[in-house]
């Protein structure tokens, strides 16, 4: 029942303890891990007949409901041409709808693995398939830290998070708007963004979405880092695109999900599903319809350009029966992450769901608990690339800078567990028991020696101390100890190296474009 | 490859949402559930190859090495009658051998499910099969809280702990030695300790292992409450016994064993692994080691009386290659723990393993980051009787009143978890999104407002409310709102009614043993 089980026998090509080996005796210099590759089994939960059915409701909500399209004449175009039914509604306003199987049809030109290029070839990712990608969290207006609590996030916070995300071995992408840059105006810092990205990470990234023109900036640029023709061949940059649930898909997203497509760029159709506003309550619905709207989503992609990168994805949340409030990590949205993995699987298209959610404004109990159990649905359910591995609070509406290490750890311990166990004649270790035999310590058998440096995973910020030390330390708590963590990170944050002639030209990119056009601040 | 997959249609019979409804609703004096019944498939890892290997390597362990037995010469003449090999090493200490295949052949008499009784007969717990059964955390010396810190528990702290778990629809049994009260004598406390279950509780409990003649007592202590002969046809209490690994099996375990067998009563077989110390490193060799010593020792049990509830364990921990620390709630026992389940099922037994695992010495981040690691791969693996489901802190060396109630919600959490996805035609709402159609919110839906009141878990200790409330509130973190719950939930206890004339004569039968013995205090 599990697609992808590689659980047999251990791999020994890229992931696997042997690459982990090296990422430690290499330290934070040595080789390290571009991604993940899964070497356990993916948790599939739902059986085939319901898998099936939740299929069939998607279809029916695109031939039955359909998409309702605003803006994009061009996207309504490429629909019609490709067989869907668009009825008009108002100015510029269509309900767009499929025949079933239809959209799935159109889904078969799109790659099941792509690479994302990073400038740096060595931090190149491969989504799809066995993969996992991390990237840190995307989209908070605010940051916090425990010295100065919540505010808007800045440049220089942005700068920091990539910073941060760059001085991970855990993470292997930069992600994109890792806080909202309130500073710099809404119609510029799209530029200062991803020109971020490119200057203090050697990563692959996510580029700007929020208009036309800066999707074709965030690729522009792009195209003066890696070169043009290299650009129209290989993808560099992603677009995070949403569609605005239920079931429309607007002129923003549309017009910039054909951009990125038309350069051959990768894009990632997200439904934003807060169960009980804009999705059933329930789980079953919620998930048909992510996959309808993520699918119809990607198809547009695969109009313009078959064969151009996309990324199934879905974001899952519930509701506090209280408030009405949405919430994160709870355990219904965990399961649904769960079925996402097995329909992406069943189209075989990469995916983007979960993270390291929660509702907490502290990097607290509660924040670390609710992360953990969607982080772990992300990992489990064969996510391919997982947006919000590290920073995420607030629900969404805060990038903390003590959560951000506490989740890059996270991630070193996920590492671990998609290792995997490997069941060879040394790990069974009759020898070891066999040594000394029953009763005796096994601190000195050769086997311990063999193995002791690399059999756990070592976290960076977990007190494993007895009581007494650790109280004689000062008691000190997990999110003071990632206080000071993030703090020493930043001081010792080196810059990957850039070519001068290539930064400059980046910045006169920059300059040119911001002179152009007068500040905007909405 | 599920063992288990009950995904296929919902049950309505106990589990699922149904029950949950009702438990809900019905509040803390309505229905609640007496356990849960697993309605998602167990998450297994490894392949019938790698399954078979550590199967294999068990077997020659127990073949080869076998188990060092010490002062138990009735426990030595069992195993010998059955077939084993017994050579003396020393006085009143042999190694006993197994032929491969052995040990299984005896554990056929072990029933794959049974019934633990409670004295409240709603609270009976069926240990074994698709049954979560869970427990508060057992064996710590100290107890913990933000007012007072860490000190020695006492038998006021157990009661505590008792009733606590008491109070939480989300816990099924009562469990053990839920602290040691150390200002009990040694030779008594058991007495005290099965009292305070029996009077503050009517779930379900553990009984007292530390002696043969305190196993006696718990045991003579239900023929009290129960009636002797209810006890001697039914399963009314369980003794957890842990090998002293690696391979050894103590007379004081031994003849507890007995004891519990000989009374038709449970008994939970765990190897406690500490990796590199008292196992090996590698996790394959660490199940493998499991296996062995918790097959023999459940053996042990059928050869007392065939038939006898067993219930094979291990308690899988890593250590910090800085220190050499045990570290608990870390990736690669989680990933052995789930190993476990596979092998359980296999055997045909019941499983307890895992827990809420933390080397934390507060309830903060990575607390309940490493209990939901540990946790969740009780759940998803399969176990079916957890211990150490609520409370666990400092590497079991202290029981933590905040993290008891932590610890509590998350286990409600955890019923919704198992209760998956139900996949029909009402909870696929196509109707909800066809109701107004696309773009338009789902608040007022006929759907919503069916489902709202019962599609999502709603924790008692989360905060989910908008930042600016919280912080108008005081801004108060997750360990201070546990302080604040755990005071108001043993505020509000209420102990459940029991029989005046049980009563008496269990203090009754209390006040004889203590007067019969000097009090030991080591």
């Amino acid at each position: 029942m599990h697609d992808g089980d590689s659980s047999l026998e251990p791999k020994r090509v890229r992931g696997g303890r042997t690459q982990r080996r090296e990422a430690r005796s290499g330290g934070p210099g040595g080789v390290k891990r571009p991604y993940i590759i899964r070497n356990i089994p993916t948790y599939d939960i739902l059986s085939e007949e319901s898998l099936e059915k939740i299929e069939a409701t998607a279809e029916r909500l695109l031939a039955e409901i359909g998409i309702e399209l605003r803006d994009d004449a061009v996207a309504m175009e490429l629909y019609r041409k490709a067989g869907a039914k668009v009825r008009d509604i108002s100015e510029g306003i269509w309900r767009v709808t499929f025949e079933p199987g239809m959209v799935r049809e159109i889904l078969k030109t799109a790659p099941a693995e792509f690479t994302q290029h990073a400038r740096n070839p060595a931090n190149n990712v491969q989504i799809g398939g066995k993969n996992v990608v991390l990237a840190p969290s995307y989209g908070s207006p605010f940051v916090m830290d425990l010295d100065k609590g919540r505010r808007y996030g800045s440049i220089q916070d942005f700068r920091n998070f990539i910073k941060l995300g760059q001085t991970s071995p855990w993470l292997h992408h930069s992600g994109g708007t890792v806080c909202e840059p309130t500073d710099i105006p809404v119609n510029k810092r799209h530029l200062d963004m991803v020109y971020s990205h490119m200057r203090y990470s050697d990563r692959a990234f996510l580029g700007s979405i929020t208009a036309p023109e800066r999707a074709e900036d965030s690729i522009e640029m792009c195209r003066v880092l890696f070169g043009a023709e290299f650009v129209d061949q290989n993808c560099v940059i992603m677009g995070n695109f949403n569609t605005t649930s239920p079931m429309v898909l607007d002129g923003v997203t549309a017009s910039g999900i054909r951009a990125y497509a038309a350069a051959n760029q990768g894009s990632i159709h997200l439904p934003f599903l807060l169960g009980g506003a804009v999705a059933p309550l329930t789980m079953a619905g919620m998930v048909a319809q992510g996959l309808a709207e993520s699918m119809s989503s990607c198809a547009l992609a695969q109009l313009v350009r078959p064969g151009a990168p996309v990324v199934l994805a879905a974001f899952f949340s519930s509701m506090s029966l209280k408030s009405g409030s949405p919430t994160f990590g709870t355990p219904e949205p965990a399961l649904a992450s769960l079925v996402m993995g097995q329909l992406a699987r069943r189209l075989k298209l990469p995916l983007r769901c979960a993270g390291n959610f929660s509702t907490s404004k502290l990097p607290d109990g509660q924040a670390m608990q609710q992360s953990m159990m969607s982080m772990m649905s992300a990992i489990q359910g064969g996510a391919n690339y997982i947006l919000h591995s590290a920073g995420f609070l607030d629900g969404l509406l805060s990038m903390s800078y003590e959560k951000m290490v506490m989740d890059m750890d996270m991630c070193g311990a996920l590492h671990a567990y998609l290792d995997g166990i490997e069941v060879n004649e040394d790990t069974l270790a009759f020898e070891a028991l066999n040594e000394l035999g029953p009763g005796q310590h096994l601190f000195s058998t050769q086997h311990t020696l063999r193995h002791y440096e690399t059999a756990y995973w070592d976290s960076a910020l977990d007190d494993n101390q007895p009581w007494e030390t650790w109280d004689e330390q000062g008691g000190i708590d997990y999110a003071a100890r990632a206080n000071t963590r993030w703090k020493k990170l930043l001081a010792e944050y080196q810059a990957p190296a850039i070519d001068q002639g290539t930064d400059e030209a980046l910045l006169d990119f920059i300059a040119r474009r911001k002179a152009a056009v007068q500040d905007m601040w909405y």
